[in-house]
């Protein structure tokens, strides 16, 4: 079946759509991407949308409006990726939404223990203008399951990457930074994943702060500066890289209250060697993780290939950083465009899998990288 | 099939739950009341709601956490109900959720046209909890076919009240009064339904504010006062008594506002007679509607009951008052308890049965009655 993917990031950029061409079930699914495409938000759309994100301030009504309106643009978004390939229309929808909110621990509230997750984007519009059925709000039934209901990719990692003879950690670097780690020959309970840190959130907030830019292209501003090691080492401090995976970081971590912190400890420093120790600070903290999480904790070591993947790929400062970090461990660096898996459509690719699993009422989240007890059938459907 | 309909009402009182027994599909549905079963919300959980409904200033962490936590709420008030019956689970859960939202018609935001409608109580919990599956959120596809989204439950007054013979009028008497008209030998376009203004949202409102008292138990305050009859004849000015069916009230046009605003107009009056007013205002607006949007539009008249349901039934002032307004369209008064279809659970057995719809991908909304341009499956299914 042909299947439509949409993912919107933590960034609020705009919308991924990656169309694709579904066969077999569980670990035997294959698929083929047919066309991807990126819509950016309208502005007033975007800048709605990151005021939203945790604000202890909001209009109930607008938000509302906004859970509608996302199902609109989605559809949207959706028509215009379809338009690339020979198909008339898709069979199914998978969309993650646009995440507000997200709370993966548990913690009380009004008496009772709830951790909790929230995606905007209405699914019975989505449906209803492409007369698809949709899966949307994939996260909750993770979550119910007592896990993080984060991350999810893992599951497309494992169905791409997974190896009898070579071991792979695939990166990926969008507003965090995540990894997943398949051992040669792992199950799918095998699988350690989990989030490093930051990647491109507190670039991009230092270059928005310091350059009025959104994002640092090609690395070129951190290239020609030069990393505040001491500052560095401060935030290498942060208890959350001591934390055992699984975990998972977000806005609330390394957001606008993260980005002053940072600031406060550059102080004086010129704006380059900010954003390059906001660079290193990705890359370094991408391997402590990879020493203290994965390699030391699988005996034998049989990791190969270090794949990266998402925006922080073009990011060269980031990527020589990375380089260095990985060297210890005898890595392969490789992009996840050589393994038929675009980085900008990962995501987007994953939602569209994770759908097709649930239409078939298929579980598709990974215990061993959410925490949960159990397999779960993940998102809810709504008949177009 | 058994299965659970679960209802909270926008007076945030708690949870009302119907376990029913049911078979047939689409007008043959029959079903089967096995237990019913009312669990109030927690004092905190109600009060932190109703500051939630329509909040300009909300916080969005907290907004999540109550989505979350209302799924939890909702799993135990089934649990409550199955307990009451001799089986031991149910098949199936319809759970209409607890509405913080509902704007019927659209407006522009950020550029786009949109209508919409929230309803909180996390589908993916509850059903994980039960083991069940669930579907929740069933404005949203009416809403996407053009709706209003609202009134809903005129698809079980259709399965309940036809005849071939007595045409009916059922009257819900809930914080908002709706109605739905089914002539003799109706088909289920044939329906006249929506809602004619405020039922005990208002007079809630004056108890609470005036006598620090939930409601007017059986009436008795407002019996015990008059009528302010030129406060009633501007309240009857309103320009939503005028406008043509399909149309919806809630908490945007008969709340706090409208309190304030009824209260400027009672000034000096005596407390017993602003409530026997606000009591009136139901009565008045519901006879009203009857003349102007019913009666008058049927041609030949064959309706015979007006069958009443809802919290309203037990206000004695109300019902005499409303005795009064029916009683030129000679209907004879009845209950809805009469029918099988106990008053306090209506709302509960039709979300129950909407939801055994959309199981086997049936539609449920009546456009007669929302306004939509056609039949939906409504809601979200989560599997368990």
């Amino acid at each position: 079946v042909n299947v439509a993917g949409v993912m919107s990031g933590t960034s609020a950029d705009g919308i991924n759509v990656a169309i694709l061409r579904i066969t077999g079930t569980d670990e035997d699914i294959r698929f083929e991407l047919l066309a991807q495409s990126e819509t950016a938000y309208p502005t007033a759309v975007r800048d709605a949308l990151l005021r939203l994100m945790n604000a202890q301030v909001a209009s109930v009504p607008d938000i509302s409006r906004m859970n509608f309106l996302l199902g609109e643009l989605y559809a949207q978004a959706v028509q215009r990726a379809v338009s690339k390939t020979k198909l008339t229309t898709v069979d199914l929808i998978g969309c993650h939404g646009q995440t507000i909110y997200h709370q993966g621990e548990s913690a009380l509230h009004l008496g009772k223990r709830v951790s909790c997750t929230w995606q905007l984007g209405e699914g019975a519009i989505t449906a209803a203008r492409l007369q698809t059925n949709v899966v949307s709000d994939f996260r909750p039934a993770d979550m119910a399951a007592g896990g993080k209901g984060a991350p999810l990719v893992p599951y497309l990692d494992y169905l791409v990457y997974r190896s009898k003879t070579r071991g792979r950690i695939l990166q990926n670097l969008g507003g965090i930074a995540n990894l997943t780690a398949i051992p040669a020959g792992a199950a799918i309970d095998d699988l350690i994943a989990f989030d490093t840190g930051p990647a491109n959130m507190v670039i991009d907030a230092c270059m928005e702060h310091l350059f009025d830019k959104k994002y640092d292209a090609g690395g070129k501003v951190a290239l020609s500066g030069r990393v505040l090691q001491s500052v560095l080492n401060k935030l290498m401090r942060d208890r959350f890289f001591r934390r055992k995976p699984p975990k998972t970081a977000g806005r609330e971590e390394y957001g606008r209250e993260y980005l002053t912190h940072l600031l406060q400890q550059c102080r004086r420093a010129k704006k380059e060697d900010i954003v390059a120790t906001a660079t290193a600070l990705t890359a370094k903290s991408v391997g402590i993780a990879l020493e203290r999480f994965v390699i030391s904790r699988v005996r034998p070591h049989t990791f190969k290939d270090y794949v990266v993947a998402g925006g922080g790929l073009k990011n060269r400062a980031l990527m020589k950083m990375l380089a260095v970090e990985i060297a210890p461990f005898g890595l392969t660096l490789k992009s996840s465009d050589d393994f038929g898996v675009p980085a900008q459509s990962k995501e987007a690719i994953a939602f569209a899998i994770m759908a097709y699993q649930t239409w078939n009422r298929r579980t598709s989240n990974v215990p061993a990288a959410t925490g949960a007890d159990r397999r779960a059938i993940l998102g809810k459907i709504s008949y177009a």
